[in-house]
């Protein structure tokens, strides 16, 4: 494999690290690479406007939104001589957030099937780790080490724009530089404990995913018309009533007469809810605006390992096992791996739905390759099989069993409020309507969860798995985790 | 009546002057007073802090957030005499946006009904007449001669607090110095078509409202636990499905199961919308930390004329009859008077609740005298009679006709994305059950509608009135009228 290959590209490189609602500061600057090592043979500073914005004082670095590898659009890959996914012109992708746990392994899975795919991330994920004294179990490459490798295993080229999407500026560029047919959302704060932790927390990711979407609208609504968004919502939206939940829509009968509504919400963190405003907002601009999109209300997702970043270290996905992070199924296998009782929340009657990564890339796949129509807003609930918390911890013990471990189950006290025992039957039938292919949870247990959690189980810090963050203790003074 | 007062006050100033995203500039200065007359004394600079924030090099200024009147809780008005709502200890109401349409009437309304109250507001109303170059009909006093003017003539004091709720350092000193028993938040963008002019507008619209409507409700947890949201929403929240609007909640029958969920929502517009998202955080506070809330779902207010706003001139309300501010009802008396045809959006079948000002006052007073329990979210439609455009255009033209105003009336294309035709039935009974009693349209039409248009008519600016806002032409590019 020709690991080393010589190129020159641009990066843009944001400076978001606080929370702050005000345009972001971002840099340009041009960087030129004599291989894929740390190696930078020269940095020059390409563009760099200082402006003190009148009488507010605010002042902006504007950013360029060159792409990594700037002769991707000029120079054909070898890849594009393949049957394209739509005959003879290839769709282009956008993956906001595709630095991100299911945005890497989708970007990876588009670009092996032959779509021209942009990652655009601002790499705010990475900065919550390092804010908040956590990390992946697996060792994870820089976005840049990640893309470049790609390339040099597939001959791919993955765009790069570096820049956050609550800044209107940076995302009218990248969509004006990029052209995409279809952008897949994935960029939003995206954990209900994260939202949680303290106010400006709360603030931010509501701020930011509410936000960021409403910029996508608009930009598809200015740049690209054609353009199909696909977007990740949540089960969570739905919350936990006592009827079965559709997808999307249900039909009411109510003194004699009949519609078909939007399914009833009821989220249960500031996470969820901005989802849910997410969901009400996308669905007034495909009917005043004629967009085309698809919300996809995601389960909760397990696993790590899907064929594309298993072809190589620098291409591993990350696996988040903590307690703001980390969903149910990955944390326990990363405590049955070190020998942590398995900490259930409360009753662990809480049921909600489940889908394996490579479950993910493949839902996302079908959505793009079957677009919704202009001005329809589609949902799909996307997830594979239902599981309580506590049928979960019998799944991992028995895994466990296998590999020899014995694992134990704790009850610690739910620091959410959500009920503990309650009815839950959600439908799931449009994805499978479109060709999804479940990978289910027998199965994918052992290889693609709990041998990975006992491969890396060196890496595990046990002072990020208990729940530090309280439902009901939030407050308005800024708090991290203690050093 | 004694019209000049002399009296000490200390008001904060807000800079608040365009939309951007960061915290609030604000500058704090005692200002003392010899009379109610715009002589001043003396104006001296008390806390100016300026604090270059770190790399983000965002410039800060602090305010003070004393009362206008300081003397309000040290001295009791004779008022306080009186018999109070609750005995002995005398309610304190925080009414946020006391300073607009709504607000303003409520304000003078809960004071006189011996309330204790104080008015928080950034004035970013009046901001937004000066940007798009429009104009109450009705001549309206400053916020500070309104209040001096109430204190003149009635002996009552309502404090006032300048500043913006998104702001939370300034919320929470608020909150922290009155420590009101109840808040009434009015205190939002509350214009479809000014949400729906650009981009940036839309962003501000839903960050103002949903920010805002967060920081009350952390206030209130942190500060305040007993305190009672009185929370302003609309009916527009609903939009217009085939079937009955409850208020609320839903009894749904689906697959032999049943549950009472959130009635399913369908706003729009981005400020519609922000109300929903609004409504989704507050119940969900509810449920998690006990917040006690009335969400009140209010119809289309018109008239302008309530008892207190009637005792003097500078406390007369706002009148909008433009096209992004003003609504319906209140723009047909106002073409009417000045002999413009009414201007009907599309085929004029768009059905919509409607109030008269002065039940608005009476609809919150009997919220606050009844509040909602520790975690209930209540909602209440807040309207007394339904009309489509075209029967407001009818009445108008009757009442006309008694006046000797020969009225015409047009169809204009409609600006919006809306059903010109459908069903619409909703349900409005929990504040008759709580003791209000409205005011009628046909009673009062002539008298606090038309009236005041013909008194006012000179004051008209024909170029305001027609629609200049287009659901489906938003763009990305700010915009304003032209001037």
């Amino acid at each position: 494999m020709a690991h080393l290959v010589s190129t020159s590209c641009s990066i843009s490189i944001p400076s978001r690290s606080r929370f702050c609602f005000k345009e972001q500061s971002l840099i340009g600057a041009k960087v030129s690479f004599a291989s894929f090592g740390s190696q930078i043979s020269s940095f020059s500073s390409k563009k760099l406007i200082y402006r003190g914005e009148r009488s507010q004082r605010v002042c902006t670095i504007h950013a360029t939104t060159l792409p990594l590898i700037e002769e991707a659009k000029t120079q054909p890959s070898s890849a594009s001589l393949n049957t394209s996914p739509e005959g003879s012109k290839k769709k282009r992708v956008m993956i906001i957030g595709g630095d991100g746990y299911c945005g890497w392994a989708t970007a990876l899975h588009l670009s092996k099937k032959n779509y021209e795919v942009a990652i655009v991330d601002n790499l705010v994920r990475r900065n919550f780790d390092q804010q908040l004294g956590l990390d992946s179990l697996t060792p994870i490459a820089s976005i840049h080490n990640r893309i470049r490798r790609w390339k040099s295993i597939t001959g791919k080229t993955i765009e790069l724009y570096i820049g956050d999407v609550c800044d209107f500026e940076f995302l009218s560029e990248t969509f004006k530089s990029f052209e995409p047919t279809a952008v897949v959302h994935f960029g939003e704060q995206r954990s209900a404990p994260y939202s949680m932790i303290d106010r400006s927390r709360a603030v931010y990711t509501q701020h930011n995913n509410v936000i960021g979407t409403i910029n996508v609208l608009f930009a598809i609504k200015e740049y690209s018309e054609e353009c199909h968004l696909v977007k990740l919502g949540t089960m969570g939206e739905y919350g936990t009533p006592n009827i079965d939940i559709e997808e999307g829509y249900i039909t009411i009968n109510h003194n004699g007469r009949s519609d078909t509504l939007p399914y009833p919400k009821q989220a249960s963190s500031f996470y969820h809810l901005s989802k849910v405003h997410d969901s009400n907002n996308i669905a007034f601009t495909c009917k005043a605006w004629g967009i085309r999109a698809t919300d996809l209300n995601q389960g909760v997702v397990y696993g790590v390992r899907t064929d594309e970043t298993d072809m190589h270290e620098e291409l591993y996905n990350r696996f988040d096992y903590d307690g703001v992070f980390g969903t149910a199924l990955n944390r326990f296998c990363v405590q049955a791996a070190v020998g942590h009782p398995l900490t259930v929340y409360g009753k662990g009657g809480q049921t909600r739905g489940y889908l394996d990564i490579r479950d993910t890339v493949q839902c996302v796949e079908l959505a793009i390759a079957n677009p919704a129509q202009h001005g329809e807003f589609r949902v799909f609930n996307q997830f594979t099989e239902q599981f309580s918390v506590n049928e979960l911890a019998a799944l991992v013990t028995k895994a466990g069993v296998k590999l020899g471990i014995d694992v134990q189950t704790i009850s610690v006290p739910n620091p959410r409020v959500e009920a503990e025992e309650h009815y839950y039957n959600a439908k799931h039938t449009k994805l499978i309507e479109l060709g999804l292919q479940p990978h289910l949870l027998s199965d994918s247990l052992l290889d693609s969860v709990l041998n990975v959690a006992v491969k890396f189980k060196d890496r595990v810090d046990t002072k990020q798995i208990m729940p530090s963050v309280s439902w009901k203790k939030i407050g308005v003074k800024p708090k991290t985790i203690a050093a």
